[in-house]
Order: C-alpha cells, then structure tokens, then sequence
C-alpha cells in the first residue's frame, strides 16, 4: 500500500481500507467496512480553521491539529481524489464517484450516491436514499429532502442577485427529479415530488407534483402524468 | 519518480513512462510511447467486481487481483489525475486533459482527444478521430460515431424519465458538431454531419446534416450552410 | 510530509508550504507565505514543449528540464489537485479551490478567486479582484476585466463554427456578473458592468450596465435597477 498519512486522533475501525495516498486528519471518525479510495482526504480544515491559525500550516501535523475531523458511517465507498472537509457527517452506505468535493458543515443521509465532480461547495444538507448523478453543484445552504434524483450537471445557486451580501439558499422537497443540465435560481423551493426537466432554468417556486419544463421553467404536465408516462416508457424496454 | 504500483500481470512496453504516483492494475496492455501522467489509475475495477468480492479489498494486492486490466495503445498521452477502469480498449494517440474518467467496458478509437474533466461514466464507445473538449458527461450506452466535435459541457442522458428502470443512450452520427453546454435528451439520435448549437436543449431525433438550436432546439440551417458561414468565418481571420 | 518533487531551478520563498505529494518543476518562482495543496503540480509543461522533445520526457527530470516554470505571488492558496502550467502568472492572494486547472500563458491578477474544478483552458487573462465560482470553463484566448463575478457552469466558448480554424474568444468588461451555467458564444464582448442572468445563451455583444436574459438573451433591464433590486433583496435579509 502506498503510504498514508492517518492522524493519531482518528477513529477508524479495524475493517476500513486506505487505498493508498490519503490523508485521514483531526478526530476523523471511519465506521465498519468503509473503503477509502486512492488520494482521498478526510476532515480537511475549512477556510476559517486555516485563518484561525494566522500563518499557513507548516505541516501535515499542524492540519491534522487544527482539523475538528470527519464523520463517515460504515459500509461506505469513497472513490479516489475526494476531498471531505472537517465538520461533516455521512450516513451509512454513501457511494461517491471520483473526485467529489464534501465542505465542511455538511450532511448527508443514509443510502446516498454522489458522482463523479459533484460538489457539495459549503453546509449542505442531504436527506436519505438521495441520487446524485456527475457533475452536480450544490452551494452552501442547499437543502435536499429524502428520495430526491438529481441528473448530472444540475446547477444549483444561493444568490438572486450576485454578488450580492444574502444568500438565499433552494430547498429541494422529498421525492423530486431535477434534470440534467437545469439551473435553479436561488431562494426557490421544489416542492415534494416534482419534476424539473432537463436544461431547465428554474426561477419561480414550483408547487408539489408538478412537472416544470423551459426557459424560464413552466408547469407542463402533473407528477401522476409523468409517472404514467414513465412505466409506459417502462414497457417499452425491448 | 514518485513510488507506482504496477501489476505483475501488466503488459508494458518498455518505452511506456509512468510520471509518478500511478497504479496500473490487472492484466492491462500499454503500447509503444503511451505517456501516464502523475496520479492516474489504470484498469480500476468495477463496482461490479468489487461486489463479487463480498468484503472491501484489503490492499492493492487484492484490487490487482480483481481487474482484467484495460488496453491502452501506442502513442497515447494520458494526462494526471484520470482514472481508466478495467475493460476499457482505448486505440493510438489518445490524448487526455486531466482528471478524466472512463469507466468500465468503454471503447474509444484512433486519434482521439478527451478533454480535461470529461466522464465517461459507464460503457461508452467514441469512434475514430473525435475531438470531447472539457467537461462532457458521457452516460452509460452512449454512441458516439467517427469525425465528431463535442464542445465542453455538452451533457448527453441516457433516461428519459429518471430515474426509471430503462435507460435509452443518446447516439451521436459521423461528422456531427455537438455545441458546448448543450444537453441531449435521453434516446435521441444525432443523425450524421448535423450540428447541435451551443445551449441547445435536444429533445428529438435529428435529421442527418441539420443545424439545430433553441429549447427545445429546432432546425435552423443546413449543414451546407453551416459549411458556407464557417468559411466565411473563417476567411475573416485577421 | 509526503514526499515531493521540487525542481532545484525553483525559487520557493522560505515559507512557502508544499502539502505533499507535489510537483513543482521547471525555474517556478512561489512567493511568500503561499500555501500549495497536496497533489498539486506547478509548472507542468505545454503540449508544445512535450513535442519539442520528440520522445516522451523519461522521468520528472526531463519535465522539469522542459518546464520554463511558473510564477505565482505570495499570499496565495492553491488547493489540492491542482494543476498549473509552465508560463503562467499569478498575481498575490489568489485562493483556488481543488483541481483548477491553469493552462500555460495565462495570467491572473491580484486578489482573485477561482473554484473547484474551474478551467483556464489556454491563455486566459483574469483581471483583479475577480472572484470565479467552480466549474467554471474559460478557453484559449478569453480575456476577463476586473471585479467580475463568474457563477458555476458558466461555459465560454471561443470557436463560433466549430471546429473551424479561427479563434474568436469571448470579452468580459470590468465590474461584470456572469451568471451560472450560462453560455457565452464565441466573440461576444460582454459591455463593462453588464449582467448575464443564470441560464442564458448570449450569442451577441451585449452593451455597457445592461441585464440580459434568456435564450437567446436579451435585454431586460439596466444595471442600475439590478443594483436597486439588489439592495432591496438585501434589505430582506432576515
């Protein structure tokens, strides 16, 4: 194995694996069966820990001092080149691609996927059995409800009027799809089980169980409709 | 050179360069003059091939174990921070931007160029001579023909109603021009020489040498048209 | 500390910290106090160079023969993964999230941002005071003014008939907001103080202090209301 640097304070149980190269800091907790891939970082200090120093840190030893650590539940796989700041806590059985971003405050539920590139860019909170497919940008104060799917390249944001001194984060009910490629304009709320389609550019609340579709995002059909239209679809699997 | 771990069952030809920090797992082939560069991954296994062992795997010895390699050939430069999985069969002078993925099963032909960030995420086959700039989402099943330009973030689907259980790939014809941050709906076919302009939101099949644009997009010139406005483009080049 | 490979050309101020893992080749010079994450590579060498050698450079001693350097100030924060190249300039406090790339030529101001992932994919002039969101894609050729705001996704393009054999790269005036997951086509010039609202395709110049919107965009209103409905959104901070 290639060499690891693994903090003194982390409490990692015997069944976890560092695939090589990955720095474990702080008060880092790792649970039962959890894999760690290749150049992977846990509990890296936020922008505030480093500040709190003064000076930058002189060495790994000085991180890991100043990292308040990470917590990541058992049965979870973290592909190569994540980064998972301090202060965050993962449920069980999470499953990232490579090269994910997790910063610090951060929560997420049990059951979660999270792909390839996407990041969790600030305190985001993520419930239960959510799927987010590549590429996915979720800034600080988003907040998505359990069940949710989101397509690869959504883009969510946290400021209506940039760059301005408020942050109005989106909040994502349980149950909904957001689209590949669809923006969602800060503030707004996607109510329990709607759909947002894909290349959508959401910029108005959406009411539960509606579909939404364009520039800018309109009521297109109701989430029953879709449901039908999708096992249709189903059946058609050749 | 930083430390590699390289396989014993690796097929290397002895002018291949490892930049440093590399594993090259399993059975995998690397041709004549391929470049690797710092911190890439060759012949990663499959979640597959990880669920078939039960347990995570203990050491790299174990990951060696479990990947059937990839084929990387002759005169390819991939460069740092990718990840190739195993049973991926890439053809000569490849070249890559950095932290690029291609997963499992996927084919890619001669002459190619992958862009910085681009996935492949899942079996994807990429024809002859096809230049993916940077940030393009390839989802599993995608078909992608020979002579193609793929612009950065073009994001193809591959369900049309997620997250359903039938997934329907997008399939990209010869000579056609995908425009940057486009999104490609689940199923369609880019019929051969057509061009998707930038932004574009795809939803159905389009006719061979059409220009499309809009959300949803829609025909908006010939691809003979095209051809005539990029020369006189062209020509005006100070 | 995890090892590193620091070129003996390399002109590192005595506080400069390397996390591990790092590459630092060629004449780079890194100023005072400046901070570079782990499996960060500075000074990687242009394709240009790579081909100058005929054969592949044999060990990271040939890169860092090739390498002409690149010089970043003091007080700066390069996060991990990331990759700059050779003949690139950056100005003091820069702070970059993780794998940013900065290709070779480019030159950045003073007291800049960039975000994870986020692009410069050539010769890229940034301006100071500029703050880029992640995911960001800036190509060859693209010059941005000072105190701009960039939001995630937003994709610049700079081919108007790709793949054609002219480059027209895309203008951003001083005090500008580009708004996220936008798209900017080739040769657009972007007015000083203009906005680009999230989502937009902006195929034509758009004039000084003006908000546009929309695929295509348009105009839709003037900076100076922006400002007034941004302080009003500020107002209602709770």
């Amino acid at each position: 194995m290639l060499k690891n640097y693994v903090s003194k304070k982390a409490i990692i149980h015997e069944t976890v694996r560092l695939e090589g190269n990955n720095l474990v800091l702080g008060k880092s907790e790792i649970g039962e069966g959890t894999y760690i891939g290749f150049n992977t970082i846990i509990g890296y200090p936020s922008k505030r820990s480093f500040s709190s120093l003064g000076v930058m840190p002189e060495d790994l030893s000085v991180l890991d001092e100043l990292s308040s650590g990470a917590k990541i539940s058992s049965a979870c796989l973290i592909r190569s080149g994540s980064v998972i700041y301090e202060d965050v806590v993962i449920g069980k059985r999470l499953v990232t691609g490579h090269n994910v971003l997790i910063r610090e405050g951060s929560r997420i539920g049990e059951n979660c996927l999270i792909g390839t590139g996407s990041m969790l860019d600030g305190s985001v909170s993520i419930g239960n059995n959510v799927k987010i497919q590549s590429g996915v940008y979720l800034p600080h104060g988003t907040v998505v409800g359990e069940n949710v799917f989101i397509g690869p390249y959504a883009c969510i944001t946290n400021d209506r009027y940039p760059a301005s001194g408020r942050l109005t984060p989106v909040v994502i009910g349980n149950g909904c799809v957001i689209g590949a490629n669809s923006t969602l304009i800060s503030g707004v709320h996607i109510g329990d089980n709607s759909v947002v389609a894909a290349g959508s550019v959401v910029t108005k609340d959406v009411s539960p169980n509606t579909v939404v579709l364009g520039v800018p995002a309109r009521a297109y059909m109701t989430r029953e409709e879709y449901e039908i239209r999708k096992k249709r679809y189903e059946r058609n699997n050749p």
